[in-house]
């Protein structure tokens, strides 16, 4: 006799919450004092989400806003990992009071946990500084919660004290590209003869670059790599919708925009030499020194907030609604759903309104 | 004088009702009797959202359920598009009363409409069958919204009379592999020597994966790449996770599972030759043939109905709560929050209680 189906259960959510965990007062405090292993299991509740989870980060969201928070993305093949960590070393290396941040999104491993194999390269140069904190982010296969765990995970390392954060994403999902669009600068790796589809790639993650970063420059074909790189920006169709967001913004008129945009500087690195990523953190350094003056920048700031209301929004309604209905109610509408009884729209519908 | 910032201004969503469009009860009847201008017009409403969209998919959702699904997902440099062209043009040589349907995620261009070089390709051989619809999927930059529309889209296809309908996307972003998650069967295709990183990437897709394709079958490496794959599987890291789902659903205990559970067979193919491609699809018919035996195929059932579920109640709460509280208390939030004079998750729940 075949085994009776796995009952649907309750929300991750609640049966989080439903466990005995310690009070997360205390744990930001401690976090925020600079203990380590506090900071860790706090990073895991406020991954695990919840009204817990936003307790936490509203206590702590007023000491937010004062880490540089760069996106790293690029395809797989890029070396954009590696280039992570030389972002980091040169960081530490050159201001050594200076606290950075690592946070890795493994989009792909929604349930394994995230075995990150560039994080285990980058461990063994960073993994005896104390100054360095590096989180790999693996989801649990909830829509739109990477993006907003990630950016989450982001607000507790500022709070206590990092204050430079790289976002490291392969730049081929949405949900990657929404957590690139959160930090203040998006560098975009490429590198060299990595195939026609890679290309094609090229053409989406353009438009969130603020500086293209071309690794692996010691290899064949860097120079054509570059030339259509700048034909692609030539083409202007990087950075034209970086402005726009989702729902609660419509995308801005781009007549409006100032003449004089900024263009994403290419900058030639070969990362595991660690050549070049100077450079490249000038790069980094002319652009915010840029965006501070333009209203570009006052827009970018919007951009984010109306990003993090919308992420933070989606999870709160669901989670509201899904505690009000129940368990019981909601697997008999999965079940009325699954048996074609009702339509997702009208369900989803007379949810709502109850 | 530098311009003023663009004002951030209502939902899309909103912008795009106002205008005049045709009313769409009629587009669904001239979609349905066969007429594909109608079905272009159709889709390209659906993909939009709202709640003009939701009302056109609950008149046709009791006519869908009929198309087989199918998910065929990889890292860039497999040969995916290829191998979904050949797929098409074998499965309308063996019945060439059947509809095919293609819906190709583009996930990485969410502003650019989406130029996607694999679709050209495959336009070549398939754009003269008028029994074959290609559509291209491109997403607005909303968290989740692509995830909504594709399902949306493959659901008007199915209630229009498509038999089979192939999903593509690019296996590296969670909303891409939510989306795969909801067909019938997800081929996860891989190839042989695309290098360490993408072999990372694999972890996670495997878990998915209900048939393994090796494409580009006569490379180097061909049997390594298979025997790592074997290695995975027996690792027993494949499918583990695969009836898990996010906020709705808890991850079901695994002890539960049926001890025979369906193993990933490997399938080698050369899609640029069109071989192999009858041997790819005995397996999904295999795997048809298997799992609407098992509880699993029952629970699968289920847990696509509560992803449906999931994605039209976030869309739905965020436009109804977008609506009541109109755009000029959003705009002034996102400016508190952008001012940091109050947090994202205050804020939302302030807006949630109202």
């Amino acid at each position: 006799l075949a085994p009776a189906p796995t009952p649907i259960t309750l929300s991750s959510l609640f049966v989080a919450n439903s466990r005995r965990l310690e009070p997360v007062a205390a744990l930001v405090e401690q976090a925020l004092s600079g203990d380590r292993r506090s900071l860790a299991r706090l990073i895991s509740r406020v991954e695990n989400g919840g009204p817990d989870s936003w307790s936490a980060l509203s206590t702590i969201y007023p000491r937010t806003g004062r880490a540089r928070v760069i996106g790293v993305t690029g395809a797989p093949g890029t070396g954009k990992s590696t280039l992570v960590g030389e972002i980091a070393k040169l960081a530490r290396k050159n201001q050594p009071d200076q606290k950075v941040g690592i946070v890795a999104v493994d989009p792909t491993s929604p349930f394994s946990g995230g075995a990150v194999l560039g994080d285990r390269i980058r461990m063994r140069d960073l993994s005896g500084d104390d100054q360095v904190y590096i989180r790999s982010m693996a989801t649990r296969g909830s829509l739109g919660g990477l993006a907003r765990a990630t950016t989450d995970v982001v607000k507790v390392l500022d709070a206590c004290g990092y204050d430079l954060i790289l976002i490291e994403t392969v730049g081929a999902g949405q949900s990657e590209i929404d957590i690139a669009r959160t930090a203040d600068t998006v560098i975009v790796v490429e590198a060299p003869g990595l195939g026609d589809e890679v290309q094609a790639i090229k053409a989406g993650i353009l438009e969130i670059a603020d500086v293209l970063c071309v690794n692996k420059a010691d290899r064949d074909g860097v120079q054509s790599t570059i030339n259509a790189l700048h034909a692609m920006l030539d083409l202007g169709t990087a950075s034209k919708g970086a402005l726009h967001h989702g729902v609660l913004m419509a995308a801005p008129d781009v007549s409006d925009q100032p003449a004089d945009r900024w263009r994403p500087p290419i900058i030639k690195t070969i990362a595991v030499e660690g050549k070049g990523i100077d450079d490249l953190m000038n790069a980094v350094e002319q652009h915010r020194a840029y965006w501070v003056t333009q209203p570009d920048g006052q827009q970018r700031a919007r951009l984010r907030a109306a990003i993090e209301l919308e992420t933070v929004l989606r999870e709160t309604l669901l989670s509201r609604l899904a505690a009000r209905v129940g368990a019981a109610q909601l697997n008999r509408t999965i079940d009325r759903i699954a048996a074609r009884e009702i339509d997702p729209y009208t369900a989803a519908n007379q949810l709502a309104q109850a």
